[in-house]
């Protein structure tokens, strides 16, 4: 297609027509911004190349990363998070950078070198409040968002939770499905909203299935190996022992294995256990642990979604609850007889 | 201690006096540059407070992430990087910033974004080569390091290895020690310098114990787990097998405890077994996995300060190579009359 205004002093209006689309997205390519399909992209640079006009390769610099806050890149769904965050905002070509602030550290050097890096948002794991941090993002208008929260929030600052009380039912459910009715439960702490919907989960399911809840086989764990792994023992130590134990995460479920494993106990064969995460442990013990999904994926993809139509004035929902759902691998068993 | 030119129009040079340190010192707390001591630090702040400075919140913009480049966050380390990179780099209140790039991919525009973001320097985990984008990043004098480099590299790239060879004598002579002399092995993939290194150590310390290294005791993995899966069964189902196995990596020795797990073989009881890498499954698999360690606390810590010290140009040794050490945890055992 021969076009005559398509030399070097061709303006952005002949590029857009040459290319079929509009002004705005001509300009959005040359300053390499977002919202532009691929294929549009492709158009546009073609035109672009055929009057000699080269993108300069490093582009005018706007908001090209997304920040990620955490008190501590343990084994709690913290890489997760950063690896989804990371495979998902690379399709946008934006960067994640990592920061940890542990709960003693002051925070704020730490927000002024992310302010300064002009992040498109922050997204937040942490169990700590960061009041005044959330509130210095608001006012600069970066979109603030905050994964499984523990405490109440500003209005300002988005969340992103999961459905604990129905993966707690799920946990629950497939265990008695297979049979097993003196059901315990590892818990979290006991103010943590997530381990109190795991709870109510679990209470329900029992119920439901005409089981009545034995406050004795709740044993009172806190998501870390310590108090988790003397939880497991005081249930596997139980005249009447539990055959089927829910872990209210992985980790507890890793100390459940260590305890039977001490005992003798063979998982599946004398004891089912399900755990909830599905964090790096579950997949390489030995049983694969059956556990409860928490869709970092899904998480991650929300996080960013909610930044971007933050940033563009189109946020339809503040506060999102993504659902979980059950992994059945080799931890769990029929009851026998 | 009283100081009368310490007013509002204090001179740096009477803040210097006055914190009992150099102008130069003074000019970099004020401008937030590195190279201070926290001590130094607070003593140049609190006179600063006394004078009733303050400092700006968002600081003078100049290089404050490091890129850190890799083909996917899987559990080969990645993450122990990502967590040691920025556990070492908060400390300087550099932010690190997280960059999958596949091998399919066309890694032009990534690295477009990251030199966007004028990083301190560039940590690719990579066993790809982007040869142009070393040289493009060389051309703009960003520093950029590979850690346990596969190929062969131009010289502008640093590295930072490990010492795979006195890890892999470590792992065999730790199980001589305990009295096994039929030493399996679960390799890597055979052109891996990582693997050859410790095929190497496993040979020497099997002839230096005089023990005859069969070639049908070293089984070839991947350093993945369904090959090295198929490596750990054929050993378990020799005739003769062996009493010990040293596998090179952590997932090699998660797939042995699933294939000995299958077959009613105990560990450590009936079966010794030492990993290599000494990441997330070793402490979580029960028994907790005996395995050498990789010092990803130091090779973090190496990165940063080979790029700062490139940066100023006081950089001595552009390949360094980290000593590795044992890790003694509950899968290895005497072996039994």
């Amino acid at each position: 297609m021969e076009n005559t205004k398509l030399d070097g002093n061709a303006r952005v209006a002949d590029i857009a027509e040459a290319a079929g689309v509009s002004i705005g997205t001509v300009s959005k390519v040359i300053n390499g911004r977002r919202g532009v399909s691929l294929a549009t992209r492709e158009k546009v640079e073609k035109v672009l190349t055929t009057i000699g006009y080269e993108k300069p390769l490093v582009s005018t610099k706007t908001n090209q990363t997304i920040e990620f806050v955490v008190a501590g890149l343990e084994n709690n769904g913290s890489f997760e998070l950063v690896r989804e965050l990371t495979y998902e905002a690379q399709n946008e070509l934006i960067g994640v950078t990592v920061n940890r602030i542990r709960s003693g550290d002051d925070p704020k050097q730490h927000f002024a070198a992310i302010l300064d890096r002009n992040p498109l948002g922050v997204v937040l794991l942490l169990s700590d409040n960061l009041a005044k941090e959330r509130k210095l993002l608001a006012s600069r208008n970066v979109p603030c968002i905050v994964i499984n929260p523990v405490r109440r929030l500003d209005t300002a600052t988005m969340t992103i939770d999961i459905d604990n009380w129905s993966g707690g039912i799920m946990a629950t459910r497939h265990l008695i499905d297979l049979g097993h009715t003196r059901i315990g439960a590892i818990t979290g702490p006991v103010d943590f909203p997530s381990s109190i919907a795991r709870s109510a989960g679990y209470e329900t399911a029992l119920k439901r299935a005409g089981i009545t809840p034995e406050p004795a086989l709740m044993a009172r764990g806190n998501y870390l190996s310590t108090t988790s792994y003397a939880a497991a023992c005081r249930l596997l130590d139980m005249k009447d022992r539990p055959t089927a134990i829910f872990a209210f995460n992985d980790l507890s479920a890793v100390s459940l294995y260590k305890a039977a494993r001490e005992r003798g106990i063979r998982i599946p064969e004398e004891l089912s256990v399900v755990g909830f995460d599905d964090v790096f442990p579950a997949q390489y013990l030995s049983p694969e642990l059956t556990t409860v999904n928490q869709p970092f994926r899904a998480i991650a993809r929300k996080a960013i979604e909610m930044i971007l139509e933050s940033r563009n004035g189109s946020l339809e929902e503040r506060d999102a609850i993504l659902p979980t759902h059950l992994v059945i691998r080799s931890s769990t068993a029929t009851l026998r007889a």
